[in-house]
């Protein structure tokens, strides 16, 4: 069954002097957080971005996607480390995704680890879905258990 | 500039069982917030998902982008109260992203609105990067002032 997941976002003003806040998310895990255009292409402030929370997203959903791969091929995984970093190019837009992920993976080779990764990387529901991004880079690492 | 956003999630365990945490964000704005599978496609038990933390992220992005479009034809808005729908189906991937928004904006007419609205529903940022989503809807009401 498909699953519907809601947020809310107030703003009140201008792009440059006005301000954003996330009022509320369905599930009620977070917010209420500040948003605005200073901390989105400037410096953050303790406030969150629309980059940060799409790093966020993106690198639980490209987590769950190698987990599942992982334990398709018979080694899942201990544990997986991974960052994402997306780049706001003003005037331009969302220009770069990079994932890093360290894996520590049970009985699994290097290559094979490798290629895991790599597949979660274009497998991954939300890289399907941020086809837009021009640049999207991944580096993986096995962890020595 | 360009500006890079981080944020870090360590997942451990298979994709049904294992659990993801969202360490930390570069900002420090918000987390640690758990993610698991079942809170992602079936509820939420105060948990967060990589859908609902998309939604967040387009809500901000788009409530941005149509304020600066509305600054920019001489009609700043007052506020404007946006909500997006992400919507996951399981073994096909984000199907669906549904804005809303509602707008307190003096002087302007109903049809400028939503063509305002219109157009940041495609301009804005994220919208560009979320290209791989088939289906993109928008509802826009002018709030009588």
């Amino acid at each position: 069954m498909a699953a519907d997941r809601m947020a809310k976002v107030t703003w009140a003003g201008s792009l440059m002097e006005g301000s954003g806040r996330i009022e509320g998310v369905g599930s009620g895990a977070f917010g209420p957080l500040d948003v605005t255009w200073a901390a989105r292409t400037e410096t953050p402030d303790g406030r969150t971005s629309p980059e940060e929370l799409v790093a966020a997203a993106w690198a639980s959903c490209y987590s769950m996607a190698l987990s599942h791969g992982l334990a398709g091929a018979g080694t899942p995984p201990e544990r997986l480390e991974t960052s994402v970093t997306v780049t706001f190019q003003p005037g331009e837009g969302v220009t770069k995704g990079a994932i890093e992920v360290v894996g520590t993976v049970p009985g699994i080779d290097r290559d094979t680890f490798v290629a895991q990764a790599e597949a979660a990387k274009t497998g991954c529901p939300l890289s399907k879905a941020l086809t837009g991004i021009p640049e999207v880079t991944l580096a993986a690492t096995l962890s020595a258990v």
